[in-house]
C-alpha cells in the first residue's frame, strides 16, 4: 500500500533523525539499537494515519508517534528477557548482547524517552496524550501477567483470553489511533471511536495470528506449522475446540497440552480434534465479527469515506495475509 | 524530629488507602508488597514538605507524594534484581520470592501506577510535574549505568563519581522538592533553588554513607564495616586516596582492589592508606562544602526562616546520623 510505504519513510527518516546521542553509550548504545533494527513500525504509522484523518499537522504528531515506537520497544525488550528469547527481528536480543541488567535498564530508560517525547504538546493535549499512554502501559502490563497466568493456569476462559490479548496488543494500537486523533484536534468521541477500531482490528489480527500458526501456509509466513501446540500455548483454537470438544476430546487434548514434547504424533492428534470441532471456521467468524466491530466504529466517524480509505486498506492488510 | 513522624503518619495512612485493588493478583501482589514494607519513606515527605513550605495545599500534594515512593520503589526492584539482592528492608526482594519475570513486570507496573498518581494535578501543572519526574527518571538510569561502568571502568574521575552519585541519589530528594514547590504554586526561580539544596545534601549524605563504611560506629550504622572495600567499590574514599596516594601506595590501592577476597589485610591495608591520605578528614570537608551550598540555596529562597527551619533539620537528621 502507498500510503503505508509514504509514513513508512516519514518514521524512518525521524528515527534517524532523532537517535540517541546521549551517554553513557553502555545504556543508549542498546537503545539505538533495537530501535534502528525496524519492525513494521506499524504503531508510529497509525498515529500519522489516525492525524491525518482529522486534517491534522503531522509534524506535531511525528514525536508522539515516536514515542509509540520506544514505548513498543521497551516492552519487547522487557518481554524478550521474560521470554528468554535469544532473537528479535533475525537480531540477537539485548539481554543475550549485553546481559539482563542492561535490558532492564536500557527497557526502562527507553520508557522514560518515550514519555519525554510528547513534550512539545501544549499542556492540555499533552495530559490528554499521556493519560492514554500511561493507561496502555499498565493495561500492557496486566495482559503480560495474565499471559503468563495462563501458562499454568486450569481453566481459561474464552473472555479472559480476549481480555488478554486486547491487553498485550489490541490497546496500543488503539491508543496509537486515539493519540493521533487528539494531536489533529478530533473531538473525545471520534478519538474513542477510532480507538475501538484499532482495538477490535488487533484483537481479530491477534486471532488470525493464532489461526495461521496451525492452519495458514507456512511460507508465506515463515514460521514454525503448530508451533503454539508444542509449546502448549492457550491459543484461541485450543479454547473453541475445549469448548465444542466431547468428554473424550476434551481428555485427549488436555492429556497432549500437559506434555512438551516434540512428537508430532501431538500435533496430528489435536489437529484432528481442531478440525472436528469446526475451530478453523469458528475462528475464521470471529475474525469477522471483530473486522465487522471495528468497520461499524469507523462508520460512526464524523469524516469523508475518502478518509477511512486508509483504515480499512490497513485492516484488509493485516487481516489478509494470506491472500 | 516531630515534623517528620507528623508527615511520615500521613504518608502512611495514604498508602494504606491507596492500596491497588488492580487485577491481576499476581502483579499487584508483588507491588503492594514492597510498598507496604515501608522504608523511611522520606521522598513523599520531602514532596509534602516543599508544599508546607510554600502555604501548598497538601491534600493536592499527597498523590504525587505516593506517585514518588511509588517511582522510588519501582527502581528498588529492579535494582535488586540487578544487584542480585535476597533482601531488602530485612524481607525477601520480590524477584527471590516471585522470580525475575515478576520482578521487571511488577516493577514497570509500578512505574505506570507512579506515573498515574499525577493526574489528579491540572494540565499546566501536570505538565511540569511530569516534566520533572520523567527528567528524573532518565537521570536515574544514567546513574545506575555509570555506576555499573564504574566496576570495570580503569579511570573514575571524582567527577564522575559525584555525577553518579547525584543521579542515583541526590536529584531524587531534589525532584521531590522541586514537586512540592511546584504543585504549591512558588516560582520557577523558588522551586530550582529547593530542587538544588535537595541535590546537594543528596550529595552529601552519598559521600557520609561512603565515610561511615569505614569511619562510623558500626553498632549506629547496622551495617558490616568496611563493606565497601571487600566488595571493591570506588567510593569516595577510595577515588580521593587515589588521588593524594603517593606513587606506591596507589599501586597497593590498586592491587588490592584488583581481587575480591575476605582477607582482612585488605581492609587494614586499604583503611591504613584512607589514612595517611587523609581521606577522612577531605571527605567530611566536601560534606561540610555540599551542605553548605546546599544551604546557599536554601537562603535565596523568599520565604520566613520559621519556614526554612524543617529543612535544616532534615539535613541535620541526615548528615548527622552518628552524633
Amino acid at each position: 500500500m502507498q500510503f503505508l510505504d509514504e509514513y513508512q519513510e516519514t518514521v524512518a527518516s525521524a528515527i534517524t533523525k532523532y537517535i540517541f546521542k546521549d551517554k553513557p553509550e553502555e545504556l543508549y548504545g542498546p537503545m539505538n539499537y533495537i530501535i534502528s533494527h525496524g519492525g513494521k513500525r506499524l504503531r508510529p504509522m497509525m498515529v500519522l494515519m489516525a492525524c491525518e484523518m482529522f486534517d491534522g499537522d503531522l509534524k506535531k504528531a511525528l514525536k508522539p508517534a515516536l514515542a509509540i515506537e520506544f514505548f513498543h520497544n521497551f516492552t519487547l525488550i522487557h518481554d524478550d528477557i521474560m521470554d528468554e528469547a535469544p532473537l528479535r527481528r533475525n537480531k540477537p536480543t539485548i539481554h543475550t548482547i549485553h546481559g539482563i541488567n542492561t535490558g532492564i535498564l536500557s527497557g526502562d530508560a527507553l520508557m522514560f524517552k518515550a514519555l519525554k517525547f510528547f513534550e512539545n504538546l501544549e499542556p492540555e493535549l499533552y495530559k490528554a496524550c499521556m493519560r492514554v499512554f500511561i493507561h496502555t502501559g499498565l493495561l500492557l502490563c496486566e495482559g503480560q501477567q495474565y499471559d503468563i497466568n495462563f501458562e499454568t493456569q486450569e481453566e481459561v476462559t474464552f473472555n479472559d483470553y480476549i481480555r488478554m490479548i486486547s491487553y498485550k496488543t489490541g490497546i496500543l494500537s488503539a491508543s496509537s489511533f486515539e493519540i493521533g486523533a487528539l494531536i489533529a484536534g478530533a473531538d473525545f468521541k471520534d478519538a474513542k471511536a477510532i480507538f475501538n477500531f484499532g482495538k477490535h482490528v488487533g484483537i481479530a489480527f491477534q486471532i488470525m495470528d493464532d489461526y495461521l500458526d496451525v492452519f495458514g501456509n507456512q511460507e508465506q509466513i515463515g514460521k514454525k506449522h503448530a508451533g503454539d501446540i508444542y509449546e502448549n500455548k492457550k491459543t484461541v483454537l485450543y479454547l473453541l475446540a475445549k469448548e465444542h470438544a466431547t468428554d473424550e476430546e476434551r481428555k485427549e487434548l488436555e492429556f497432549w497440552y500437559s506434555k512438551k514434547t516434540d512428537n508430532v504424533d501431538k500435533v496430528y492428534s489435536v489437529e484432528k480434534i481442531f478440525r472436528r470441532t469446526k475451530v478453523d471456521e469458528k475462528s475464521l467468524l470471529l475474525i469477522q465479527e471483530h473486522n465487522e466491530l471495528a468497520q461499524k466504529y469507523l462508520n460512526k466517524i464524523n469524516v469523508s469515506d475518502a478518509k477511512k480509505k486508509p483504515f480499512i486498506e490497513l485492516a484488509n492488510y493485516l487481516l489478509r495475509r494470506e491472500s
